[in-house]
């Protein structure tokens, strides 16, 4: 029976990143990443697959934590009150001392395309999320996916901006904010 | 001096897409792509950096594409005005022998999610482009960016349904139509 390893999952992110901050996404190995972590290589792959997917650990969570808020949004809310709720829930759990975090994991995902790649491949997998749960609540398409576009969009242009270390606003507030600018360019588009 | 291939690049995309049908995208081989085409290895390799990118080789020449009809629409066009140009000038590029051919790349890419991460990346990298496009006919964020997703979105829908065996209309029709669809949506939201 495997040891339980208190925090494993964080400590391996928190590693991942300075590692790959340090020397690059290509020269660190899993097995760099689970030592500096202080631990096994076996605990490493108990909780990911490879040292791409540490960088997305919460892809899971964050499509559940959308898609409930979304189910749960009181009636009569509208497709973007709905959306709009679901980025609260999301950027509630991005609290004050994750914004440094964030600040690092940035530029390392910018610098290499392949997890460009996985991070298009997971706004996709979010956009889905809301939208499946939209459509839960009698929303048709294409009004649905495109309001879930507007929510995924709103969300990153907030955490891009959240992530800057000058930056003092809390991530909800930004998120609000991006998503009112979109529902207006959105109308003005029509 | 490297020999010149007639089509060499269509027998590539053509035999890949054989195979990967045939026996599964893992189990196919650079060298049988190769072989089955009737070239080398070494011709391959002359005209992509591996299997995957065979499915997605239009990527840049889409892009450029669209931005081009997005830069020439003529003045004064509103953003989705030259997005909808932008999508003629692609949509008329799949002529109706590629349609049978869509048809089958279509469950190939469905059915791996390495491809459909990839073809989620494809997305982003042809709305960005467009995007880009509107910057310099002065449109500004988040419209821009906003349009553009429209447009990607209309033309994946479209192609959905143009790859569709039984489709007997034209891909600029649907792509047309599935644009109207989204901009009276997009109103809708704001």
């Amino acid at each position: 029976m495997a040891r339980w390893e208190p925090n494993a999952r964080e400590r391996l992110v928190r590693a991942a990143v300075d590692l790959f901050t340090e020397q690059g996404y290509d020269a660190t190995t899993v097995n760099e990443i689970a030592d500096r972590a202080g631990l096994t290589k076996t605990t490493f792959f108990r909780h990911f697959p490879d040292k791409r997917e540490v960088l997305f650990a919460g892809q899971d969570l964050h499509a559940r934590l959308l898609a409930d808020a979304i189910t749960e949004a009181p009636e009569p809310a509208t497709p973007l009150a709905a959306v709009g709720a679901a980025l609260d829930a999301l950027a509630a759990t991005f609290t004050e001392d994750r914004r440094a975090f964030g600040a690092r994991l940035r530029p390392v995902i910018a610098g290499h395309s392949e997890l460009r790649e996985r991070a298009a491949f997971k706004r996709a997998g979010l956009a889905q999320a809301m939208a499946d749960a939209l459509h839960g609540r009698g929303v048709p398409e294409p009004t649905a996916s495109l309001a879930a576009d507007l929510g995924i969009r709103a969300f990153h242009h907030a955490f891009e901006q959240w992530a800057d270390p000058t930056c003092r606003q809390p991530l909800t507030e930004l998120a609000r904010h991006a998503l009112d600018e979109l529902r207006t360019a959105a109308a003005a588009l029509g």
